[in-house]
């Protein structure tokens, strides 16, 4: 073991000044392998093509694709045979699965004065495919209940648990009525499940134009925002309970799994939905009376937003046909040549809700250019340590169908061998975002260095780190210049990495670019290749950033000596996500006895206007204090195996990292790989045991937001201080186990390095 | 002089333990006195009637009242008419006073199409003084200049410097352009300013429905708030130059006075500018391209909102009659009977744009019933110490005409014997808003808390406090429960109270009730009793309030032996205006030094889309360390000033206040009136010397939004550091003659009072 001292002349001597970059090593890299790695990596970049990113979305956005379309099975097709023609072992995996697709809809204004919703999506004249309405699916939200209800109409805002208090204190109840909600403030999803909650008999969604619409920007064809009569179609499944087929929660759907009754698949909604455009919800919203909408409610519709009950009221009729469909993985399987049984999965969907060139076909085309010049690479002699498998999903849009009937298939084998999960959906022009597993922070920040943006021709890194500089909070501001990796977000839900993190515990990424091209034609069939050539990242330079950066982390995971996993930006985010529960708690508590406080003061009749009067809230229990102390013990364990870590990595890479030759690294991945499944239990959350992650999760009541420990969170955010106490407890434990995990991967490194 | 023991034995026997609140003495009174002026006021508040401030209204507001009309004339001779006949010494005083009326208006589209604005406000049919045409005046801003020009138009935002500067950055000159701005943001004298800083040669202020229209609420006459065809008339003189008569400045507009020719009137407009309905604007900004504007900027008209330049261009053509017109004041005065030479001066003004129903009726009806009821106390033998001034102006909505004019006549009798001047204007149904000097902010809190509000029956300081405690900010709440009294605001500009506080350095305060009874129909034709009479305090019982706490306010102040000023608040206020100035020259010092590093390290290149691109701005130097040290020293001598008055008052107070009797108490009010004078100087304010407040003044950048510390800063505010460093010298001197006057009131008192 060298000094200090020594270790400095020897990197002094190995390191000519004028080429630095390429000789820092990457993390799990030898200083030799990680020449060999760069050198890969630099002809990897070199490869995609915009122009080709640009061909795949023209082909397979050329006519509607969604779940049991002819054109979903083509594409899939065309898929497989552009792999096989690129000399790859490619298949398509067929899984059968719940798919409702609409037999009436009819939505009609009775009162006061008549109106008949159009629900339908016009010809645009400039954009050719916008006409192709007999393959089209019609505007609604799959997995709707059947309906057929009238009743008065009240606007509940976003139509989140926050829009039913405010409700209350105005003394509006929704039993019995028809409620309608706008985009925004949660995912879909969890508007007709609140609303249900509280007694409403249907939920109607619209775009407002102030979330999406002419308030945004101009309207399609002159611009990229939703026009008057776009829609939002989209899945209302709940999700937050389990996504994937509602028949088979928990096991593949193949084609001989045991499949529930309809009646039994508690992910349908409780009442029927249904989307429709600003242009048709406009006289219904118009027709409403009763208190004038709170300021955050309103919308950018010319009229007083109100919110009734009444004296509009509606008719909404909904039957469905509840069909199973098949669906089409189109799978690519690139062996590892040192560790065969470590995977690195790579994935985007490529079903849309109708022609889909933003959502999926931008994030689809990037894949199929990555998998192409990794064709190249192949033959230019590259191998990869690791096995690659390369997916593309259908049925994302109706409920991550695709990726989730997969991953439960293959479940055991996946527990057993996957590392990592990288994700992409749409991709458009803009900064990279990049969200996932904090043990993976680290690694994508390095990714991220080393692609070019290609209208800043500085790194992405280099960008995403300026946009936050010029945030206006000034911690944030400082920690980008400071801190040596930006943070990334946890993952929520929303696209097909909710499988692999939540439900297997394999530490996952989600990768896109975007953030300058708005636009309001998600989910409509205004979504295609006219819009995208037009409006989206129209040179598709983004597709090949993208392509390039998941690419590179694909090589760079799967090329690596040791898996480049890190656990200080996980302990790191972990306080920071204990602080918040912790504060969380006391904030509720302090809320509550100000509240009592000022409910005993008078306080809310003294302010209350007699012309507008408004119901006190009710005094309630004060919270207990509540015990932390097992996630402070969990916490302290595992900050001392990712220290243990630490300094175990540090001795494997001195000396260039020619320690790292000599260790037992066989084991140490295999035990690098168990670390994200020990955020898991096995019984996952509470009243939602498929969701298993203990760090993660889409929130129960956000929908595709994440709530991170989510148990311990969700228990407080519910006042279920009992739960709370069991919850900490239980996550307490689960980060003692992955500080055992951490620990047992050091050791496997440092026993072997010396 | 007795021991504090004795003191305690005292005041229990004097004190019956079940009327603890009618024996708590007043500040200023006497145990004794403090019974009597209880009875008195209590008697007055009895007497106001809602009946009678409803008819007030009606007569007053029953055809359009403006300066130079039939009305306004016949409604000053009606109001001395009953002052008579309530056997008041009362009499008309006329002042001679620039006032432009339009000749010629027109505003067109040329560009891409063709529209002409309306600027018509039309009869609404169960309005019935709605169709009173041959007498409105029509929609226009007073003091704009002549002017007849065709450019391309640019949307400013609220037209404030802060949007100039994002139009910098944005690359967009408003050079030879004419620029719409909405209202809101500032004064709307402010915006044509601004605008002809930058280069704009004319200006066009318009009422989004964002702020003013349907967005807020139902709009007239089926709600309260602003019609499609509504417009705001309002003066644009540059009032934060000096209000008042443009040709006169701080001399009275007397018949013979000495007048400016008007070419060197510079409180008139540089540009053209004219208000217009959001009917008329909605046309001209959909013809508007160029950037979307920032999303603060959108407001709720059904259209993208573009900046320009054009394509929009448009034609607007503004010609007036420069016409010199009569206003009338009309004054009533209450000789003193012990302190002749003392004056608490009452006003409202009279004067309207056009019916002007809620501004200024419901103001000056109540004060009317105020002046009826002090009728009715004298006739039972109330006699106040001091002399009682009431006054209903003229001329106050064209620039506060009316009552500067008489402030600059009287002006020196006024700083010799003005005590205290009560301000309010227009008054609404909600809670009491108290903003000004504060010397008189622990007397308004007192008064506040023997009213009782007509609605929540508990008194207005309650309502006001609860309104405070649900304030979401937690140092705002403790406050409101904790601190002795509610803090008031201070005073910038907008109503008459101006010239007594700003010019001659009276305390002064603005009272007003509202909160509850939201509407859009300010400075429009729509103002009338129709609309009070359905939207506005429509059973009239806000306007007894006002004339109850008005009324009570003067009693109080005209009865104490010893002016009730406080020096306590007022330096606490003080202290908490320097530690703003210190930060905020602290902040734009970071600023600068911030955005500099950005700038140095390419952040705004790097987050620049380049199909939007923007201006990175320009690197400035730093910013000095500026010398507060003057404002410290000032401070110190002004905060222990206030502890010896304490002593001394506390000391005048002992046993009941029996020691007040023989303290010589003629000399100790004249130093007390002098106090607030001691807070002005004779040179005024940097490049504005008519304000010669040091505390408090309008905004020179925004109108009606007060400045605390005005001189320090705004020169701070304008990077003017060497003019800070002269600013702190001159305020710190203030504070010091601030000190030396109060420490003088305490020597009187103190010296007697032995």
């Amino acid at each position: 073991m060298k000094t200090p001292v020594v270790h400095l002349l020897c990197t002094l001597l190995i390191t000519p000044l004028a080429r630095p970059a390429e000789i820092a090593p990457l993390r799990g890299y030898s200083a030799d392998s990680t020449r060999d790695e760069r050198e890969w990596e630099a002809k990897f970049r070199a490869i995609p093509d915009p122009a080709n990113v640009r061909a795949y979305m023209q082909r397979l956005s050329a006519r509607p694709h969604h779940v049991g379309s002819p054109y979903d099975k083509d594409n899939a097709e065309w898929i497989l045979s552009k792999f096989k023609e690129w000399g790859f072992d490619a298949k398509i995996e067929t899984f059968d699965v719940l798919f409702p697709t609409p037999k009436e809809r009819s939505l009609e204004l009775l009162e006061p004065t008549h109106f008949t919703a159009k629900i339908e999506e016009p010809t645009v004249s400039v954009d050719p495919t916008s006409s192709q309405h007999t393959e089209q699916l019609p505007v609604y939200n799959a997995y709707s209940i059947d309906g057929d209800v009238t009743a008065p109409l009240v606007y509940v805002n976003y139509g989140i648990p926050d829009d039913y208090e405010q409700l209350d204190r105005l003394g509006i109840s929704v039993k019995g009525a028809i409620v309608i909600a706008r985009y925004g403030g949660s995912w879909r999803g969890i508007k007709p499940k609140v609303a249900a909650e509280h007694g409403a008999i249907g939920c109607l969604i619209y775009s407002d134009p102030h979330e999406d619409g002419y308030f945004a920007g101009e309207t399609f064809p002159e611009g990229p925002y939703r026009p008057k009569d776009g829609a939002q179609r989209g899945s209302v499944m709940d999700m937050p309970v389990y996504p994937g087929d509602p028949l088979t929660p928990g096991v593949g759907a193949t084609k001989d799994a045991k499949r529930l009754p309809l009646s039994e698949a508690v992910t349908l909604t409780k009442i029927p939905v249904m989307p429709i455009s600003y242009g048709d919800a406009q006289p219904l919203l118009a027709a409403l009376k009763g208190p004038v909408a709170p300021q955050a409610w309103r919308g950018a519709l010319p009229i007083t937003y109100h919110i009734g009950p009444g004296p509009a009221k509606v008719h909404l009729n909904l039957k469905f046909n509840f069909d199973i469909k098949p669906i089409y993985d189109v799978i690519v399987t690139i062996p590892g040549a040192t560790y065969p049984d470590e995977w690195i999965i790579r994935g985007n969907h490529h079903d849309g809700w109708v022609n889909g060139a933003e959502d999926p076909i931008s994030g689809a085309s990037a894949l199929m250019e990555e998998v192409r010049a990794l064709s190249l690479l192949l033959k230019q002699g590259w191998k990869p340590k690791r096995t690659i498998i390369y997916c593309l999903w259908d049925g994302e849009e109706p409920g991550l169908l695709g990726s989730t009937e997969w991953a439960e298939t293959h479940a055991e084998e996946l527990a057993a061998k996957a590392a990592v999960y990288i994700n992409s959906d749409s991709n458009g022009r803009g900064r990279l975002n990049a969200e996932g597993s904090h043990t993976l922070e680290k690694f994508i920040n390095g990714v991220a260095r080393d692609i070019e943006d290609p209208e800043a021709k500085i790194s992405v890194w280099k960008r995403m780190q300026a946009f936050r500089i010029a945030n206006p909070d000034a911690t944030d501001r400082q920690e980008a210049r400071n801190r040596a990796d930006l943070r990334i977000g946890a993952l929520g839900s929303g696209s097909d990495y909710t499988a692999f993190l939540d439900h297997i515990g394999i530490a996952s990424l989600d990768l896109g670019f975007g953030g300058e091209d708005g636009g309001g034609i998600y989910h409509s069939a205004y979504d295609d290749f006219y819009w995208y050539t037009h409006f989206g990242d129209t040179n598709f330079v983004y597709g090949r950033a993208l392509a390039q950066t998941a690419g590179t982390a694909v090589l760079r995971l799967a090329g690596a000596e040791l898996l480049p996993f890190d656990f200080d930006n996980l302990t790191e985010t972990i306080r920071r996500y204990i602080d918040e529960v912790e504060r969380l708690a006391r904030d509720k508590r302090d809320q509550i006895i100000e509240r009592n406080k000022a409910i005993d003061e008078g306080v809310f009749a003294a302010i209350d206007d007699p012309r507008h009067k408004k119901i006190p809230p009710a005094k309630e229990p004060v919270p207990p204090f509540l015990n932390f102390a097992p996630l402070e013990n969990g916490f302290v364990a595992l900050q001392r195996a990712a220290e243990l870590y630490d300094h175990a990595l540090a001795h494997a890479s001195e000396n260039g990292g020619s320690a790292l030759a000599r260790a037992n690294l066989r084991d140490a991945n295999m035990r690098l790989v168990q670390v994200e499944r020990s955020l898991t239990l096995k019984d996952g959350l509470p009243n939602r045991p498929w969701f298993k992650h203990q760090i993660y999760a889409p929130g129960f009541y956000t929908g595709y937001g994440v709530k991170t420990l989510p148990a311990v969170r969700e228990s407080i955010e519910q006042k279920d201080w009992k739960l709370v106490d069991e919850q900490t407890v239980k996550v307490g434990k689960v980060l003692e186990n992955a500080g055992e995990a951490i620990q047992g991967a050091a050791a496997e490194l440092s026993r072997s390095a010396q």
